[in-house]
Order: C-alpha cells, then sequence, then structure tokens
C-alpha cells in the first residue's frame, strides 16, 4: 500500500467513526475498514452505548476475508478485557496481515499494550496516520481518561453587537431556522448539552435534538448552585425519558427534580458559583467526553474564564440592539487584553441569512487558566 | 454588440469609476470606456477633487477614433454648463454613434437631459447595463442629490463578544495588521471619516491613510456636542494638512480648533447629542457623499437608531473580554427585536487571524428609522 492509499482508507475509517460522536460515550467514537487486495472487505464503528467496537463489526463483516486483509482503524485497538474481549485478539484471530492505526490510546490499560499484542503475533502494524485528525477526533475521549474532563464545545449566538436577548428579554428567532438546525445537529454529536439555570428559567428549553430523525438525545446537564429551579419545565416533564442531570451545590434541594426522573450531581463552588472545573470533573466521572454549552451568559463566561473551552461556535445575526440587551458573556474578570482567552478561526461560512464562525483553544497567555486545560 | 459584450465593456468602466471613490466629492466617480471595432481606444475615470469628469479623458485618449465608437459610462453624461462643458456636448463633437450608460442621474440639473441631448443629436443610446451594480457605486452622490445625506458605513470592529475595550480601556490592537490595513484601504474610499468625542479624548487617532502609498485623505469628522475636545492631539496638530471639522452643537467653543485649521458647522441637538440626521445633512451640504464612521460605540448607536447605516463593516476578533469591557454599541432604546435595525450579509471571510462580514441594511421594520432614509 502506498501512503496516499493508507492516508485515503483512514479518512474513511475517521469518517464512519464520527458517526458515533454522542452516542457512544464513555467510549470513543472509533472506526475501522477492512481492505483485501485492494477492495473494502469490512467497515464498522463503535455501536450506540459504546458495544460492540468498531473492529469486531468490520471483522464479522469481513468473514474470512479478514485472513491477509489491511485494517484501518482510527484508535489502537483495546488490549484489556472489559466487557468485551479485546479487539487486539479478535484481530489475531482474524490473521489479519497488517493494522494501520491513526493515533495511540492514552488509556492507561491499553497505551501501547494493543499494538505489543498485535506485533507478537507477527502482524505489521503502522501508527500515525491522520494522527492529527483522530487526535481531533478523540479529544473528549482523551481529556477524559487524562485530564478527567470533557471537551467542552461553547455555543453563542447573537446579534452584531454580541447580544442575546432584548432588554425586555426577547430572545426568540434571533437566529435563523438554518442555524437553529445546525445546532441540533450539534447537540447530536455531543454527549451532553450543558446551560445555567437562568436559561432554564427564563427560556423553558427542551434541548433536544428535533427535525434532523435522530431519536437519540444527548444528556441534558443544569448548572445550578442552589437548584432552586421549578421541577415544572420541559425538561422535568421529560427526564424520564431523556437524562437531565443537575449539578448543583452542597445542601441543594434536588428532591423535586429528583421525583421528576432527574439525577444530582453535587459540585464544589466558588465564589458563590458552581465551580466549572469541579463540575468538568463530575460529568468525566460520569463517562461524558463531549459536553455542549449552550449558555446562558454568566455559565458561558465562568467556563470560559476557567479557560475551559475547546472549542467556540459562534452564530451572528444581521441585527443591531445595543447596549440594553443582555451580552452573551457575563462579567469574566479580564481587565488586560493580554489575559483575555484567545481563539484561533478553524471556518466561517453563510448559514442562511446569519453567519457561523468556529474557533479552537489558542495556546493561553500564562496568567490565563486557574484550570489549565492546555491543548492536547 | 451582443448584451454579453456591452456588460463586459460596463464592467471595465465600473471598475475604472471605483478608482475615484472617496477622491473626487462632491462629484459622482464615474468611469467610461471608449470602444471601436472591438478595441479600446479610450478610458477614463474622474479625476481628483470631481475634474475632469471621465468622459473627456476618455474621449482625448480616444482622439479621432471616437467617431462613430461605442461609448461605456457608468453615469448619464452631464448636460448643464458646471465649471466644464457638459459631457453630453463633448461626446456629440466627437460624433461617436452610441452611448451605453449603467443608470441615469437623479441630479435635477441632469435628469434624463444628458439622454435626450445625445439622442437629438442621431446617437443611439441604451441604458440599464448593469443598472444595480452602477446604482450601489453611485449610492452616495444619488443620496446626498435626492437627500442630502451621503452614504455611511460603519465600521465595528472587536471581540467575539462585541466588545471593543477591556474595562481598563486597553483597545489597541484587538484586530490584526491585516484587518487594519483593509481599514485604511476602507478610508481611502470614502470622502470623510467620522468618530465621536469620546474616541477622540480616549485613542487621539489620527484617521488619516497610512501604509498604502494614497497621499489623498479623507475630510476628518468629529461628532461633540460640546466641542470640548483638547486642540492637542494628532488631529489637531494636521488640520492644515488634512481636513477636520467638527460637528458641534449650538454655542459650542472651537475657537481652539478653529486656531489649528480645523473647521466648524453647527448641528441641531437631540436628546443631549448631536442629532445625527441634522449631522449627515451638514456633510451632505459640503458635498460629502460617503461618510466612514469607525465609532465609538454612542455614536454608532445613535447613527443605527436612526437608521442611517447603509453598510455595517465588522471585523471580529478570537477573543472574549466579558461583560466589564466597552460594548461595541451603546444604549439604542431598542426593547423588542422586531424594532432592532436588521442587515442582510454581503460577504463574509477570513482576514489575517479574525473574520471581515459585511451586512447591507434590510428594508426596515415599519417602526424603525427615525431619519426614514430607506433603501435606494
Amino acid at each position: 500500500m502506498t501512503q496516499a492509499t493508507d492516508a485515503r482508507f483512514m479518512a474513511l475509517a475517521l469518517g464512519l467513526g464520527r458517526r458515533g460522536m454522542g452516542r457512544v460515550w464513555p467510549n470513543p467514537a472509533v472506526g475501522c475498514v477492512i481492505v483485501k487486495d485492494g477492495t473494502i472487505v469490512g467497515r464498522g464503528y463503535t455501536a450506540d452505548g459504546g458495544r460492540p467496537h468498531a473492529e469486531p463489526i468490520a471483522l464479522a463483516q469481513a468473514g474470512a476475508s479478514a485472513r491477509g486483509a489491511d485494517v484501518y482503524v482510527t484508535l489502537e485497538p483495546c488490549a484489556h478485557h472489559g466487557e468485551t474481549p479485546p479487539c487486539a485478539d479478535a484481530l489475531i484471530a482474524a490473521q489479519v496481515s497488517r493494522v494501520v492505526i491513526a493515533t495511540t490510546d492514552p488509556d492507561p490499560r491499553v497505551a501501547g499494550r494493543g499494538i505489543a499484542m498485535l506485533r507478537q503475533a507477527g502482524i505489521t502494524v503502522e501508527t500515525g496516520v491522520l494522527e492529527t485528525q483522530a487526535q481531533q477526533d478523540h479529544a473528549g475521549f482523551f481529556l477524559r481518561v487524562t485530564r478527567n474532563c470533557p471537551f467542552l464545545t461553547l455555543k453563542l449566538a447573537g446579534t452584531l453587537d454580541g447580544r442575546i436577548a432584548t432588554a425586555s428579554g426577547e430572545s426568540q428567532w434571533i437566529t435563523g431556522p438554518e442555524a437553529r438546525r445546525a445546532v441540533h445537529m450539534m447537540r447530536a454529536r455531543h454527549d451532553a448539552v450543558l446551560v445555567g439555570a437562568g436559561t432554564v428559567r427564563a427560556d423553558d428549553p427542551s434541548l433536544t435534538v428535533r427535525g434532523l430523525g435522530i431519536t437519540r438525545h444527548p444528556v441534558r446537564v443544569v448548572a445550578s448552585r442552589t437548584a432552586q429551579i421549578p421541577a415544572t419545565g420541559q425538561m422535568a416533564a421529560s427526564a424520564n425519558d431523556v437524562p437531565v442531570w443537575l449539578c448543583h451545590g452542597p445542601g441543594a434541594d434536588i428532591s423535586a427534580w429528583e421525583a421528576q426522573g432527574a439525577r444530582g450531581l453535587e459540585c464544589a463552588v466558588r465564589s458563590g458559583e458552581i465551580d466549572p472545573v469541579s463540575m468538568m470533573g463530575a460529568l468525566a466521572d460520569q463517562g461524558i467526553t463531549r459536553v455542549f454549552c449552550e449558555g446562558g451568559g454568566m455559565l458561558a463566561a465562568s467556563l470560559l474564564a476557567a479557560d475551559l473551552v475547546d472549542e467556540l461556535v459562534v452564530f451572528t445575526a444581521g441585527l443591531a440592539i445595543g447596549a440594553e440587551g443582555t451580552p452573551a458573556l457575563g462579567p469574566m474578570g479580564v481587565d488586560r487584553l493580554a489575559a483575555a482567552p484567545g481563539f484561533a478561526l478553524k471556518d466561517v461560512r453563510r448559514i442562511g441569512a446569519d453567519i457561523q464562525h468556529r474557533w479552537v483553544r489558542r495556546a493561553s497567555a500564562p496568567e490565563v487558566g486557574i484550570a489549565g486545560k492546555k491543548p492536547l
């Protein structure tokens, strides 16, 4: 196989793997392609809920053709006996001749052991094909395993002047239907959707994925120190169907929410608010690898100030509201530009009547970041 | 000539005409191309200061070849004896056979008379070729002639959350050098650059065009009801070289600025501030057709609230400052989304590390617009 051919099949495996994003936590969303004599004989990606893994699905599809084949997998095959036998064993048993791996697994239970097992069985192993892309795709899983913190995408949707509601609180339909549709797709690609208590009180959102034919919803997480939110809205009413987790401070009474089927996660409090680092740790403890925060402005500001935001997705509508409007970001305690969290542009596009711009975390200025979640 | 050929030569004439933008006020920036037997024999565009016009320049270049030629001109040739003889007469004298005009002139002294003169002389006249583009290019001239109000471009440059300075006032270098270079080019394409008094006090800007090899600068206009700005900064020091106009309210003492070479334009006051409609009228009275406003937030908000902004150019940097920062727009008195000034996306692009997005006025909601400057 040439390098170009390897990259082509790995790109396909990565594309397959991404289909599992938001559906496979606490496991990584892995893709696998098996190629025999230049023909694809098996494909697989991690199934909903995280099992089966991508490799056994692809091997089952390939059947006897797997013998002597090339296997492309986006993450090092697992080597430990969990609830399923190790994928490395399955590849050995199928007598494949070569395994191409995009990136190794930082999980200490795997961490090179999968590769060692394969090589010991006489299988050729190559690594590092499209590694950067694979590390981006698996960033949530890696961050959870190595730092007990999920990958965090923060969405901001507002006017040209960065406002998300008028002074009277009107906020619906600032952005158009195309942008809202994109938001639903983004929800589906994350394990959990996160909002602050103020947003629940003001908007009573359902935070489910709608209009896309997708029936699997992310966990809905509400950050509220006191948990003093009436358990009477859309989320409470549907908590038995789609999980609702309340991240609250010590001593909060969540019995009304629990009665509706919601769960509580106790987090530390800092400066009178939920400590965002503690909250991210609590979500990682539950197996969450990818979080999509949709505001409000106070929560968004606290996540940015704590240097926890890995990707920012901004939707900007062609409206001007002026300074009386609610700002997209609350106070951040930034008084010098050098201390402001910085992001590098990933892409920008027109979406309906609005624009969508995505930004990824830049290496922070030294004085930024109480959490110190640095780029991978 | 085919329609496609006509459009091609007119596009060339429009491109030539745009070279005069910001350099020819109070006249329109017209372009002219003369074609004989499929070959371009003359080109011209309105010269600096507005004279000579495009047509005599192109005719002089064409010489005897103009006889029997096709002339493409972006605006109806003038028919009145001003400081130069009418262009319609010059075209007749040159014995051209056909004149193709992008758009007619709303100036009541011309308004169809140029076309009538040409036709009376036996010249074939066609109109409406690339008319929409021509009307956009000449919008400043048209607005001044028909409504005594220049075309107004408002620039906003800020962070992802719409802030233009930190709480401590730090505002330099939010956007990168590529965006700043684009701003200098935009200044050069406008007759006047406009800022509020707060911006002059805070930043002491020079507002000249720099770094582009352009030596002709726009008039620098400062809006200040009281004119209580120390006449000691960069603008005052250079007021004899590049004009500085102070738009002030009744009774303001502008003697210190006048001593430096600046001029005063008295404007009406509304709600304790310069009335933006009165200010635009005062600039139109002076012959200004295109204004580029660079803030600050109070002035920008008052122009938007008065429905005077024709185009918005926004530069967004990958930084988050939070709610303590200075907002790009001050209070606008908008409490319902339906009353917020709306803009349609023109284009969006990456510029250095930032994005640039341009928006054009949308038909306003009925309740918007004290000035009622509707789209052309």
